[in-house]
């Protein structure tokens, strides 16, 4: 899969004082399109958890604002794979205005895949086309 | 015990474009006030979960808005126990702007105590002080 | 109108440790339930704020929690308006699990109508339909 | 100033279903910590909003999460400053376990100065000191 697109609309709680959405919540949209995107690959998360015990913890995230999101918009969250392995995977974001398509932010978590002991993990073979791993991957 | 205090300093991550806190956001300071109620007990609310396995759940939560609260004031939470037994705790809460005194919100949660299978349980004896449940209470 | 379904789903971010929804965010899918009962009611509250100055204010909340919500479950919120004057209006809400159509809570907020100087203001004849205000309504 | 440091406590709010604190939350922590580093080096950031009605608005954010928070923590955050000019300021941030000292993260903030009109704007003199802009600085 390349690209999954995840539409919400901006919640009251989601903005400050500013008038604009706070922007630790930017990170809760990623998380919104990254659960999208692994649907769309055929993976329900929360299977992922609790069939499997394997969990995705974030160990970086980034991002850059653009132009602010505001109450009531429908933003566009477009979530990508930007590298993959056994041990780690990286999801790339683009957030839009899905009206004007305006470009509100660009970027970026990097997860290691975690076992039942909380502790990292290789990822088994049947997920690993989900996360853009090649299936063959030795890695 | 009969009260206690908690203060904290307003986030700007908790206003809203109103340039007031989001509503929401006093449940959670209730939750703050909560735990230092415990801990002032004699109660470390974490072990209460991690050694025993039980858990305070919400099954009712009320707030009254006075006076909205604004970023950076800093707040008092002053909670009291309402009311007790073996299987049901309730709390009150009283919000206050810490310099004027004025009164900004109060509220109530109620709580059922959970077992480590999530259900109903009994308050074990010896929790039963920090939570006002009279020792010898049969209910 | 009588009552508006609005759907949403759980948020990773809005559980906690216990494996359920934390309780505070009902609040929020309450206003998610309210701003789209208004907006099937021909309001879109955004205008409302941004061309008259006009704003609702929460004065309650109230929660009654039935039974958790989970991860990924996807709720409905159906919102229906309770009493209603020209300066007051009572919105009562029942958030369901969408697939089993098990309750999980019923809870309501009580807002004044405040103008552009943040003081309570009578609700504009052309609004009070949205609010099940009588239009003749005098009080 | 050289660096502030603040300490708070984990609520369980911030938590999720995983047992630690939810990643976005930390960024709301840096905010709590880079407000304490004004108020210490002399500027109270409400003041800056009411009084000059300037803003700061996050251009960047970043984190790298090293090792997990957990409720009821007593956490650090220490807050330096990267590198400023009369249009731009970038904060850094260290997290820690309070007790431990174990860190938790890393991270760090960008920020560009906004006037009344919300439109980048040149950092009055008088605020220079606090965000280490040499007063003589002509950028």
């Amino acid at each position: 899969m390349t690209a999954c697109e995840t539409r919400l609309r901006v919640r009251y709680a989601e903005t400050d004082q500013m008038g604009v959405v706070y922007h630790s919540n930017y990170l809760i949209w990623m998380e919104v399109g990254r659960v999208e995107y692994c649907r769309a690959a055929g993976l329900r998360y929360r299977d992922f958890e609790q069939d499997e015990a394997l969990h995705l913890a974030v160990v970086e995230a980034g991002c850059r604002y653009a132009a602010p999101a505001r109450y009531d918009d429908e933003v566009v969250v477009k979530t990508t794979i930007g590298e993959s392995s056994t041990r780690l995977v990286r999801f790339n974001y683009e957030i839009r205005n899905a009206e004007s398509g305006a470009l509100l932010a660009t970027g970026f978590t990097r997860h290691i895949f975690l076992g039942p002991d909380m502790k990292p993990h290789k990822l088994p073979e049947k997920y690993r086309a989900v996360f853009g791993v090649a299936v063959n991957n030795r890695s």
